[in-house]
């Protein structure tokens, strides 16, 4: 149930050499129609790789045919060859997919920073993705483009005779502003680009930017929406946005459970805030807090932390005012020591941490890990 | 030669059975005149622990006869209550140093955040600090305020006939705006409190405020400094505000040389900046980016996460004008791949970043530590 899950698309995942590893790292989905809408949503780094300023520009069009995704490489920090590179693989797709122009090829890729891609790989594995496009091709591409992630991840929603279909990878560097995250998600409903974009935009608000692994923010994030109207059925505005909000909320939450090296998915719901910005920068500034995130790790419900990362805010607030619950017991009280911390049990996975600014009645989730050796361990030895 | 450097000055450091280890946990400093001038800094954290409001007031009045400082216990989000046990500090420490009204004493805690301190340790252990107090009390007095520090710390710079001297305790929750770092400096030149002000701000403005160990921001952190005027010298207020930034740069290097679980201390040196404040936070976004941090640990001189990091700020650059050198070594080159990276020899703990915005003019210098599993280990296990 992954981009082929919607009508209208084919896909394909396969080994073109670019990893070392011998492994999947290229993945192909194709848009067959009748429509070829779509809309992208890309890094706010400044720093883009350069898939992402080729992606861009294609997506200012409106339309995609292909997406051609690679692992084993970021083609990032690459200068002038490097989108020359991204743009003889977009040429390639037009090539062996007839009758199309480069300008509605999207390209994303992942992996290294600082390393051109190997293209006498990338080229002739576009043409072997190509002849292994299928319509149950969905899994093998959500397969091709993983790098650290240790499972692949797909979901799919919908309404009467339309769905929307995904997959994403990703699995460090997951902060806001999207992570070291590829998405493409698919529908067969009929919704032409503006829409798409309304849709998509609002989803990723959500979803992909309130997931918070490690507070580091890649070079190649991207998320694609394409339509291929092959349902015939338009929804309404609203339904539409809720399965891709669906899709997206789904894709997001496998990310934070598959984060490089953590032991604990942190959900941080920051309550009566002033208004929501406020409620996003508290929760983003308690998700991006080494010491607490190391307390977690321990089990230790520290709110004390939560206390110094809610201070180094702007936010509205009244520090006797704040209340903290780990895990549904109110450890801190109007700023001070609450309920018995011995209370807390954080045994599972999932920690669930509120801040009440008791500053109003806004609100907001941002979904971050716990900092463990294990983390340090893979990011101290994978250069990427 | 640590506070008692100075002339005008007593110290003393004991055990007052605050911790539970029964090591030395209360200092005491006293400044015996002529003149009793102070200046503060604090933590710029909006939830401040009780010491921390309590001694914002004191400083307001321009003297301080004498400063308790206390290891085992922050004080911090402690409500109603630990406000009154700090005042109740203030004023034993008044009644056993005759003459003297609590509204001079400057009150200092950390440790532990969330819980009141013993006073009936605490209030007796200044009855003794203060029969302990020595000209030559300032080493015991600086090791009686380490939490994790592994060593304790202390500074000396000065003029002719004049001297600042200085002790300091900061190991976790090194950041701008001030770490868990109580700091306290004295000097016998004889210098009026606008003047001491003017030259600690600016002092902690380009020292303590750029070492960023760990990006978190504790609700503790004082510095302060007092003046004797027991040399009766005046010095130029150049030549002091030298002295007196040469102490803070002394102790501030030393905190990070000191800091929790690292293995590698990183001199991020922004050069060519629009101005002064795009290199702060440029080079902050670089100190905190854990990828980066990780990668320093395993000695990978991973520019890619340096330009990751750089793109994440608002400052002025073009992402193709980057240039970034790892221990002198041009790894990368107007955005792209420069010197290999082989080359760059990361043995030793010193890690000097620089990373070139082409935009300007501007510099600044910000430290950090790496990210390491003896941090996490440290950080899961101390509850603070």
């Amino acid at each position: 149930m992954s981009v082929t899950a919607a009508k209208g698309f084919t896909a394909a995942g396969i080994a073109a050499g670019i990893k070392e590893s011998g492994g999947p790292d290229l993945a192909l989905v194709v848009n067959d129609g009748p429509r070829r809408a779509a809309a992208g949503v890309f890094t706010s780094n400044r720093v883009k790789a350069a898939p992402v300023l080729w992606s861009e520009q294609v997506l200012k069009g409106g339309e995609v045919t292909a997406v051609v995704l690679n692992s084993g490489g970021a083609n990032a920090c690459t200068g002038p060859q490097g989108f020359q590179d991204t743009h003889a693989t977009a040429e390639k797709a037009a090539e062996v997919l007839d009758g199309h122009s480069a300008g509605e090829i999207a390209v994303a890729s992942t992996g290294l920073i600082g390393l051109l891609l190997p293209m006498d790989k990338v080229l002739p594995g576009i043409t072997a993705a190509a002849a292994a496009l299928s319509e149950h091709g969905g899994e093998k591409a959500a397969i091709a483009i993983k790098t650290t992630d240790t499972v692949h991840k797909t979901a799919v929603a919908g309404g009467e005779g339309w769905t929307v279909g995904g997959m994403a990878k990703g699995a460090g560097m997951l902060a806001p502003g999207l992570a070291t995250m590829l998405v493409v998600l698919t529908t067969d409903a009929d919704v032409e680009a503006p829409a798409l974009d309304t849709s998509l935009r609002a989803a990723v608000r959500t979803t992909f930017d309130r997931v918070d692994s490690d507070g580091c923010m890649s070079t190649n994030d991207t998320v694609l929406l394409l339509a291929s109207g092959a349902s015939g059925i338009t929804p309404e505005q609203a339904e539409f946005d809720r399965a891709v909000q669906s899709v997206c909320a789904d894709l997001a939450r496998q990310l934070i459970g598959d984060a490089e090296g953590a032991s604990k998915d942190i959900r941080i719901e920051v309550i009566n805030a002033a208004n929501e910005d406020d409620a996003v920068e508290v929760g983003r500034s308690i998700a991006r807090n080494n010491l607490l995130k190391c307390a977690i790790h321990g089990e230790d419900p520290n709110w004390g932390r939560v206390l110094s990362a809610i201070g180094t805010t702007k936010a509205a607030f009244e520090p006797d005012r704040l209340n903290v619950a780990i895990n549904d017991v109110q450890v801190c009280r109007n700023g001070s020591v609450g309920e018995d911390r011995g209370l807390v049990d954080m045994r599972y996975r999932e920690v669930r941490i509120t801040a009440d600014l008791a500053a109003g009645s806004e609100s907001a989730v941002i979904w971050a890990n716990d900092l463990t050796a294990e983390y340090v361990h893979e990011n101290s030895a994978y250069s990427s």
